[in-house]
């Protein structure tokens, strides 16, 4: 066995990310050895609780509540507590001591990221991140090397598994939102209080940083626009199936040109959308993550694994620290991270999908004309309708019958849409919106 | 515009991708430049014929024959040439003139990889070569890096688009492998001699890549098991969807022990095999490739894009170049190749694999009894059979009713399947041996 110098690293937080990093260091320390060239000599765990259960268990004598002095001692930290804070206050605590520091937390990264990638520049430390995006996936490096002799864009994510773990409930067995979910809490996909998830702030968190990465541009999270799948119903996902299509959380981010006004920038969102059933991200199942990546020469690409989960999180940052481990042998300043684009992030009023909007109309002659006028007025053209069930309901002047009308447009702006979609809900023709959601242009 | 200090670049091979390379890099130079933060300069393109017709063009002012001079005068090398020599000494020469070098030299790689990597070890140099596998999609970074803190048990890559364009032509229209071949030759997948691709030749220097890299051991070209796809028939293509698979051609590499001596190893094979339709690598269609990777602590991962292409393979040539000219930036010695796991390479008689089985049989009683008694003599375990259509072949004694017998076996080891083979081949039930398909364990 080759001896070698050992470096300190210091871990912050034994939840189910951090147990499985301890275990996985603990247990392959001399297989990654060689691989670095040094020994990763883990000097300690801190945890708010000593006696909290943990799986794997983490030897006792490695716990302590004082993460401020754990750093000092460090060379590297890790830092797999989430939320904002003290993680920012011991993040910055560590880089001005010198460690460079790994991290899984996306609240932080989309919320003070430009501030921790700036004090890391200004001392050379490296800030390392892979796990912070689609778990096991590994796609932060892909984005920052492998592609950063190509322009990206436009990148599409299924980055919260608990979401499509529950889209893909509705579509495969026509579950509703609501035993979705509860499915989903009870398999341990979901947290108690789902709203980070099936709001979509858990993916706007991702896609700010995807963003930032991909187009060397800050995305502040408050620029992301959001809606989550908390709306979306059982018919809607069945008639999407019809349609030809599935139903995805996306987080989408793309260059593009606002139309009216010509400025070149970025947008970055996150909706539920539909995409065609053929297409790649279309058979991501269950908790599964993908990220689909539009580059000008690279063209389609597409990374496809585990999203969440200890162990798989814990494979994403122990890369990470044999990346930070190589440079501590190698030495030199390492890279700073690419914001020299400073493109604008332009809002979603800027952004054209198109849309299929479902209505619930009086069954009678004229009403489509009527109907299919009143988008035209709007701007919004209609690529096509599909008529189907017609039923019969209780109207003013006694029963009448209706018939559900899906009309798919060609790609329109949110401004458009929206007047149009107002305009539609207060015709006397029309008894329903039922649902209007995006189609992805793919 | 900020003044940077120039990097000299040498491009050795002016066909598909190094026109595109040439072309992406006078083209996007200022904004490489940006990230980088050194201009990248293109000093000069080595050609063998100054006059050949290239698309895109490049500048004639920066063609030369005299690769070696132009080599002398750079701070990276890029090699396109493809071929043993002068591909090999000319990076040698690069290396030892100080250079950082990237090449897409898959049979180079295969044959003469570890002589290039300890000369460029010994200099401390770096050799790059993401675009040797998988065209555009990022591979060797995430094998080097990603999960460079966990342990890989398994790849399964369909590395070679030709042949999946091929086979996929033959599992959506019926086609025969003539006639896909051809089609695949007129639209320019296939190249006039397809043996290197049909032959399962290209797949097997891919295989040897990975699988040094991903085992941290050095694996020869002359250790990887081989066979192609032209034995592949279109009843064989029909008879495998019928029973829910897909033939697709595998480039498999994993870490094994040897059942009979104990003997811990990796395999590297490359051989039609029948896999899942509902297994993601099944719905990788036309001519793109996917390497499916399965980790100890990340679980399954999938990497999907296009495997070829001057502008797509050129996107990986400039990811390596935008890390090379970092590291020139940055400064510090790089890192080596790591080998040090030093497993042996087992042979394909350590592999155990399901294996699917037709045969053309008389249709009697007691043939299925004599023929299942003949796989239990040579300890295969049938798992199921399918008897189906009943047709009238001429015999000896006049017209005979024969039906058609598929067995699928349980994991057996590629002797035993060989001894049952030839068996039943012998036996005076059988009159034809239609097929035998590995079943690749999903």
């Amino acid at each position: 066995m080759i001896e070698y110098r050992n470096l300190r690293i210091a871990l912050l937080g034994g939840g189910s990310v951090g147990a499985s990093v301890a275990s996985l260091l603990l247990e392959h320390g001399e297989e990654l050895a060689n691989r670095v060239g040094a020994g990763l000599e883990l000097i300690g765990v801190a945890v708010r609780d000593l006696d909290a259960p943990r799986t794997p268990a983490i030897p006792r004598e490695l716990l302590t509540t004082d993460a401020e002095s754990l750093i000092l001692g460090a060379d590297i930290v890790i830092e797999l507590m989430g939320g904002l804070e003290p993680a920012r206050t011991l993040i910055l605590q560590a880089i001005n001591s010198g460690a460079d520091v790994i991290t899984a937390n996306k609240a932080l990264l989309a919320t003070h990221g430009p501030e921790l990638f700036e004090a890391a520049e200004q001392v050379g430390a490296q800030l390392y991140y892979e796990a912070a995006v689609g778990g096991a996936i590994p796609i932060i490096r892909p984005l920052r090397d492998s592609l950063a002799g190509d322009r990206v864009a436009r990148i599409l994510g299924i980055v919260n598994g608990t979401t499509n773990f529950i889209l893909d409930l509705m579509d495969r067995e026509g579950a509703s939102l609501e035993s979705a979910l509860a499915t989903a809490t009870a398999l341990g996909y979901a947290e108690a209080d789902p709203t980070a998830d099936i709001g979509g702030y858990d993916a706007a968190q991702k896609v700010a940083i995807l963003a930032s990465l991909a187009f060397h541009t800050t995305v502040p999270l408050e620029s992301v626009y959001r809606e989550g799948i908390t709306e979306i119903t059982r018919d809607e996902v069945e008639s999407a199936r019809k349609a030809g299509y599935v139903v995805k959380l996306l987080a989408i981010c793309e260059r593009l040109t606002d139309a009216e006004t010509g400025v070149d920038g970025v947008s970055a969102r996150v909706y539920p959308a539909l995409i065609p059933i053929s297409h790649p991200l279309a058979a991501v199942h269950g908790a599964n993550n993908a990220v689909f990546v539009e580059a000008e020469a690279a063209g389609d690409l597409m990374f496809y694994g585990a999203g969440a989960g200890g162990r798989e999180t814990a494979s994403a940052v122990l890369g990470d620290l044999v990346s930070a481990a190589r440079r501590h042998v190698i030495g030199g300043p390492g890279v700073a991270e690419s914001t020299h684009a400073n493109l604008p992030v332009l809002p979603i009023a800027s952004v054209t999908t198109r849309y299929q909007i479902t209505l619930q109309v009086i069954d009678q002659p004229g009403v489509l004309a009527t109907i299919a006028s009143m988008f035209s007025d709007h701007g919004v053209s209609v690529e096509a309708v599909t008529q189907s069930v017609t039923s019969v309901e209780s109207g003013a002047d006694g029963p009448r019958a209706t018939a559900t009308l899906v009309i798919g447009t060609h790609a329109a702006s949110e401004a458009a849409l929206a007047a149009t979609v107002a305009a539609v809900d207060e015709s006397p023709v029309v008894s329903a919106v039922v649902s209007v959601l995006r189609v992805e242009g793919l």
